[in-house]
């Protein structure tokens, strides 16, 4: 109720627009608005095929890039003697990037004028006058045909993902097809590497597989690195790759928001995280018994109760290396590296000077991994608690820290990630209460078991409350406060002036030319200035 | 496009609202309404807790009839002379009537006169100007709080089913358990009548759990009908009862309107029908062996290849039996009997002077079991196609004849039972598909076998193409559709009658004075004509 009118608020995506021959897309789009939405219909920004020209600015972006690091080469070795012939080839280099960066600009230009050259896609962003006049569009269906004129809300206008609409329907539905493939191939190869990583813990069977290392591994010290500490790194160094593997796959899914690729990673995540790390080390074994815990429901609890301590002091080691990742996520060591890198081999690729943003994708999975940790060994084995108090006490001082400091916030999330975390408390919380089931059944306690069963119905009746009671309000705004909202601003004078901006605020930014201009020469000008 | 304005096109069902003290729900209703919707509001109809009075309307019903059916056999009998003393009982009885019915009478006119009594329930009839009015209330939601002010679709007025409106939330939420554990219940009892059912098909165990019977079963002709044709006259007997049943279930669940609540008992139904007839006969054996087939999701073909065709011959007699039921839906054969018997009774309790409404919630499970049976067995017994085929033929012959001649259609079903149909014909395909995918397999032909795995992947596609292609349909009218009518109605003439009417069209039937007097009198006054 508070915030500034936004683009977002009174923007709608329309995609699958019908077109019949010799209309363009954006008459067609103007003439179905006119005519349904007329009182409240501003205007309309018809996305474009860019893909040749955002990879010609990419070139662009490349050279220039290129030429900056050459130039902070020459200038910080300029004076030094010993490499005056090298210092010649560079600059000789450096006329070729100008030359080369001049040519790609020309071409740019010459695409963004040509506008009758740019492909019109049958998708476009369409402004209202009003909030409530937006959310008409999106939540009506527009057409008698459910497959055209569908409405969405639009995003950010900086989160909106371009390259995604170049795709075609047929290429989008493939690439569905072989990320979910693709995911499948992921969680084998890795539920191959926790198998391995579980026998470490299991120092004869190392020994058989590597008999080499037989002499090493008798050393006190080495065998207990090996069998505490080492599994655990391999798990967490390898697991650090995933998430950015994830964000590919959720990329090529075609969302048409950042924040969406981001809110989708973040769930592949937590299915990967929960799925290969938590059960996968849990329920040792070959994969048949894996299988048959969960084909027969009755033996779950009992059988949980079994496997599940067995693999404590494993997570405790996991969640004391785990500090470690979290004091790198302070000291940003991975950052650093890739600079130094990067300074060393005097190519450093990307301008370090955009601040970057908070990679929720990998970090709520991982902490709510813990909590999972937390609740499902609190009553096994409850010595792991004070390692997750630390963690947990880390992490909310360290990512406070980065938050206010550090991370510069792409887009603004709008809370849609707790709507994830909820729904993945409750399963974490309905693990527990099984394994509880569990651990009271062996105990030979039935009594306690069965008056615990009642605990997991009343967590699915309180879920179902809060999907009915909270849920709807993060999908959408309620009548009552997007009317509030629109009598509120109706006669604010700085609306005029909004309305004008959002004519032009969904322009894909690989068509505005003075923009992008304009940012090369700020970039490398100082840098010129300063030789 | 083509049907003329109905009250439910423009009326939408508000429930939840939240009520401050001192202020009625009328006048809150009222409020909320002219601020949000100001433009398309026209007025509203709260409902009212009329439970005492409709329990007062019952008994006058039941008098008057009893009173008609006394005039009936006084007026058939007056003439005969062996009944005079008996028709002078008569007549005191039926002054005895006359003089309660009074009594009912003016009570119910006291209660109906006395608005101040009758509580306000959280729940009205909110109608608009315009369709597209109404579709913006239903659509978004309303209040900042999702748990009030909840819109939906409302029924035509005489679809409403009044009684549920005086149920409290609490009453509800225990139905709907209550419904859930029966209904649980129902199919386990019903199981073990399956059971026996299967029994009788083997002779031997009947002889050894009946060794009575033994000297009956010896005889050739009865032991041919106890083992082809009893079982399924047995088990569609049974099964006779079960819609009943199922729609006394959806009733108590609280649904507002007729429909709804046949629609959910349809569903309800073919749960039951494809679970205990179809799948309790295939899957003979004891209770654990049911289960594990569905455990073990790789066997399901192949077990399922062996367990269907051995019931082939059942289902034929099954199929067989049917015959009769449908050739007795045009002779009216349970109606004809309930008619004689009450006539024989000479108290017959209802008017049969209403038409009585298409009975969709056991016809449509029905057939759609021969639907599953014919496509389930003609890879495997295709003798059983003939016999569905000439169940079809005359279910299509006979329907036809009572939907035009004898049923009178009670609301307009607004071709929402096409989805139930349709999702059942998709799970009929796929397990025909994994039939025949498990007869390759028993027959030795891997190759046939594989090449079939596609077949249910293309079939759940289309089934996913038809969800996002037509399911939305029947969901909603789209945005072009209402304004286009509403743009075509806006300048008729008939549209401020209309309007007027609109106003009262959603008053609690119970409610109507005039209404109900006169019914009662156009219902007695030509029988007394004719006296």
């Amino acid at each position: 109720m508070t915030s500034k009118p936004l683009p977002q608020h009174f923007t709608v995506l329309v995609r699958a627009i019908p077109v019949s021959d010799g209309v363009s897309v954006s008459d067609a789009v103007d003439k179905f608005f006119r005519e349904y939405h007329s009182s409240t219909y501003l205007s309309h920004t018809v996305v474009h095929q860019t893909g040749k020209l955002r990879r010609l600015l990419n070139d662009a972006e490349n050279i220039c890039t290129k030429l900056t690091n050459l130039k902070y080469v020459h200038r910080s070795s300029g004076d030094a003697p010993r490499k005056f012939l090298g210092l010649f080839g560079r600059n000789d280099l450096l006329g070729q990037y100008q030359k080369r960066l001049e040519d790609v600009e020309e071409n740019v230009r010459l695409e963004q004028s040509d506008a009758t050259r740019r492909q019109e896609i049958p998708a476009a962003f369409v402004s209202f006058r009003s909030r409530y006049g937006a959310a008409n569009a999106i939540y009506i269906r527009q057409s008698d045909n459910p497959t055209e004129w569908q409405t969405e809300h639009a995003p950010d206008p900086h989160d909106v993902y371009w390259p995604f609409f170049s795709t075609s329907f047929m290429e989008r539905w493939i690439a569905k097809f072989v990320v979910f493939v693709a995911s499948i191939l992921l969680i084998l190869v890795f539920l191959l590497v926790v198998a391995f990583v579980q026998g470490l813990t299991y120092l004869e069977q190392l020994k058989q597989w590597l008999p080499f290392l037989r002499n090493i591994l008798e050393i006190a010290v080495v065998s207990q690195l090996v069998t505490g500490y080492l599994p655990s790194v391999i798990l967490l160094f390898i697991s650090s790759y995933v998430p950015s593997i994830m964000k590919l796959f959720s990329t090529m899914q075609g969302f048409v928001s950042v924040s969406g690729i981001e809110r989708s990673a973040c769930n592949k995540m937590l299915r990967f995280t929960i799925w290969t790390v938590f059960f996968a080390n849990v329920l040792t074994g070959t994969a048949l018994s894996k299988a048959e815990i969960f084909l027969n429901p009755k033996e779950i609890p009992s059988k949980l109760a079994v496997l599940v301590p067995a693999q404590a002091s494993f997570f405790i080691a996991y969640v004391v290396t785990s500090w470690t990742s979290i004091t790198s996520e302070l000291t940003q060591t991975a950052a650093l590296f890739c600079h130094l890198l990067g300074k060393c081999a005097k190519c450093c690729r990307r301008d370090d000077s955009k601040a970057p943003s908070m990679p929720y994708h990998s970090e709520i999975p991982r902490i709510l991994l813990f909590g999972l940790l937390g609740l499902t060994y609190f009553i096994v084995a409850p010595l792991i608690l004070p390692f997750v108090l630390v963690y947990f006490c880390l992490g909310y001082f360290i990512f406070r820290n980065q938050l206010f400091n550090v991370y510069a916030p792409k887009y603004d999330t709008g809370g849609k990630f707790w709507p994830i975390v909820h729904n993945t408390t409750i399963f974490t919380l309905v693990v527990m209460h099984i394994l509880a089931i569990g651990v009271f059944g062996i105990k030979k306690l039935p009594l306690a078991s069965s008056l615990l069963l009642p605990l997991p119905v009343l967590t699915f009746l309180f879920n179902e409350f809060c999907r009915n009671r909270f849920l709807p309000i993060f999908e959408a705004y309620s009548t009552e406060s997007l009317i509030k909202k629109d009598r509120e601003e109706q006669n604010k004078p700085e609306m005029p002036e909004f309305f004008s901006n959002l004519v032009t605020a969904y322009r894909d930014p690989a068509l505005k030319p003075t923009q992008r201009s304009s940012n090369s020469d700020e970039r490398t000008a100082p840098l010129l200035a300063t030789m």
